[in-house]
């Protein structure tokens, strides 16, 4: 698709326009529950990548006891935390009254489509869905620790925001269920925090 | 400084409420210069590391002929990117008229200073030091990489802004040195998008 | 399902809350074309349904030059187009590239079913259901005029986005087809007005 | 005024233009008591046109129990809670204590004429003054029920704000007198809800 | 009024509470005209003041040339560009055309009810109701710079908002008479600027 | 410097530029906490000048008793407000976590190297330079009387902030100590109003 003697400059121009509509477009959730004006996605999305470099780094200090079977590739994990809600720059971030309503499996397809729009044309673009797919399928344990620093960066600004007044968020912190330990320990900390 | 059987909570709340705060602070250049909402430091992050990881990727797609010795590190540079700004989290994100003032030095040690201050509890601590220093003095081909693509986002965000109006935001479009080719090459076609 | 004795409290409430729903959501055509921030869907219903009246109105004063088999009911035509967003507070504001993605089918799908949870426990929920439906499939004159007016309304606020400065808007001028001449007329004027 | 064959199109510019006044003016009230940014006038009046609608239709399900004479008119009740807040894209939101000072006579006398001078040429310029005049005299059934919808919407979301945080807004919960039962009944549901 | 062993802190709390109303009310003439979000009275206030207290200095430094009968008393015009909108945190910023509905007499006498309100309790109060006539009436050298210095503030703003691509902005321009030479000559910079 | 035939414009250009800065620039110290949006600089500035005026006056109403050596100059004090942020429209409002970390020398220096570029052309500028410095070093009654209503219009806000629901701003109400017996009565009572 490539060819190296002329450069994706195109291509970057998508990754630069869709990067930039995650600057524009609201964390809907905060918005519906009354937080106005709230986060971006890409907001969070710099939250989601801070921690996971952190939790990956942590975890490889004494991955053994961690019961890990190898090292965490943090580039990798850095790379899925990165990528984790750049389809939604296309599909915008449906809130959960939404998804049910369209069908987990619809958005689902909507994002992998999203996400190969977005990234197609970039030399790597097969490397990029292959991680895509590896995190919507908590296909890796780097993919699994994505995942976890997703919830926990949204319960943490739930708590910033309900330091801020706001006594609506209850449902940002329910319904977890954490892959590793760590993440757990964390979970009850920002919880306990709440009181 | 971090024992295995203790995890590291308080230094990934550190991590967190850092990262938090990056959401909150405006890039105080746009300010300055009438841009009323603006982007968030955060923002800018997520826009560079995107860019970054395209970048890296694509040009490792063929990197002899771009001249470099070795394939860039991806990982490397994603975490590069990631924490190239999250000093600002405590100095904030000082504009040109305020760094002539306070001198380009000082800035660097207060920025120093606060990079130990969010980083240093965690485990890896002494490796974000190194790769903050190697960012900031520009030491490898990911640090050179990461300049381009913060200039790189900061021009398209400018574009955009000029697109919504904006007449006063040529200083942005100033100065700019690129380490790659490639990078110049997409400059130009920013620029030439402006008319 | 409502039983006269016992008054609807419960249903009123939720009209209520989606209401509020209403005036949080962005409508999101404008945030990813750079207009931040931008305004609400409740925003846009009340300027629809004001000029939803005077259209109404203004056909009716000489209906039969105008090609009408019979005057507009006016207080249908109001009620469509008060109506005429409100799933949107449960589905949310899907902008264009994220329609594509999800199948206008399931879009539909998924308005249709937020509308029956919004207003079914209502007295009147058949009826609106039924008017919803109307509205939908442009199945009376007063549905057809809605559409119009939803259209006109979105060019006007993009034509007063245009005298702010942005320069992004083409789009949303593009690709009209009116089913009243007097729309047609009046979205010439606007778009004469934009040069 | 009109004439058949030349289409009110500037009367009808004009309604859109004060339909987007109404987007862009604050509801004072809320502003001045901390909420920022706060709700549009426009906000507002889409969720009392909703509510409008669904009281209306809830108290014709058993309008002899409701101590009706007649079930209401549904489409005029709608027309008016459209128009009730029209003339203040003129006046703008006069809070109580600008009321206070200003006098509420010469308000009313103020937003009389701007009403006039928004709908005085469209077709149907009488009807609409006679609505509103009707409106402000709480002359019908229909214009009592519009005003216990308007501030039925007002505590709704003062409720709402309170759970964003709020403290200061006793003074929105105050003072009110209801026309119907109905909405009394809603009333104290919703300061029940407060505490 | 005030008993000397009686600390006047009720009605420094008015003025507190009255200086925080200016931060929260928007200059309504930039929002009915497309700029969203816009200055607050308060951001005003400070420019007036600076510019009062430049333009007092300048004139003072070659009086005699200015055509003044004795230098400018600076403290007074200072504590007058201070005061100059204190009663619209009472009244708030009527546009133009609320002003033309309301009667400008009407407004003037809200007004100075409003700021007899504000400073009533205060030990200084008759000399500010004094200064506040003087303002209104324009019965001083002071009081006439200030209302230049409200006028050329007002189309400085206009100008940066024209930089950020408002098109709507002509009407802040029209209609200036100016007691200062001084004052004019800056204007005719500014005019000249905006092209 | 300035020479009487030459009017200052550019000098005057140069406060307009600045006063609109310190509109834009948010007070930082509410951003991080949680505040967004926050007050602007001149927003703050406003409450300042208001404050300083009435207590000053109040001051002077019994000067003797209050322990003065003479009645305070109201002229002098309010200048001094006024200019007691100007330099942040260059340096920007560094926070506490940020002033420690580049000392509070350096930003002092900063700021006295900002004031002197922001008001250098001026006629007056000597004067004005010689009043901050006079500021920064609580060199006179009037100076140490505008640090008293800078922390008190802080206190104040914060109090406003936290009936918005806001429980992070303890820091903002520790370590005061007033210059004036009244003004820490005034803050007792804001104190007092807290719980």
């Amino acid at each position: 698709m490539h060819e190296p003697d002329r450069p994706p400059i195109p291509a970057l121009l998508t990754i630069l326009e869709h990067a930039c509509a995650l600057k524009r477009l609201p964390r809907t959730g905060w918005l519906l529950n009354g937080v106005v004006p709230c986060e971006s996605i890409a907001d969070h999305t710099t939250g989601v990548a801070l921690l996971t470099l952190a939790l990956a780094d942590a975890l490889n200090a004494d991955w053994q006891a961690q019961g890990l079977e190898r090292p965490l590739d943090v580039g990798r994990a850095l790379t899925l935390a990165v990528l984790h809600d750049l389809a939604e720059s296309r599909v915008t971030d449906l809130p959960k009254r939404s998804t049910t309503l369209i069908g987990a499996d619809v958005k689902r397809c909507a994002e992998n489509e999203a996400f190969s729009m977005i990234v197609g044309a970039l030399p790597a673009a097969n490397d990029y869905t292959s991680l895509w797919r590896e995190y919507v399928e908590d296909a890796s344990p780097e993919a699994r620790l994505v995942h976890d620093a997703d919830a926990l960066e949204m319960v943490h600004q739930a708590l910033l925001y309900e330091r801020a007044g706001h006594r609506t968020l209850d449902e940002f912190w329910r319904g977890h269920r954490w892959h590793y330990r760590l993440c757990e320990q964390l979970f009850d900390v920002l919880r306990n925090a709440r009181s």
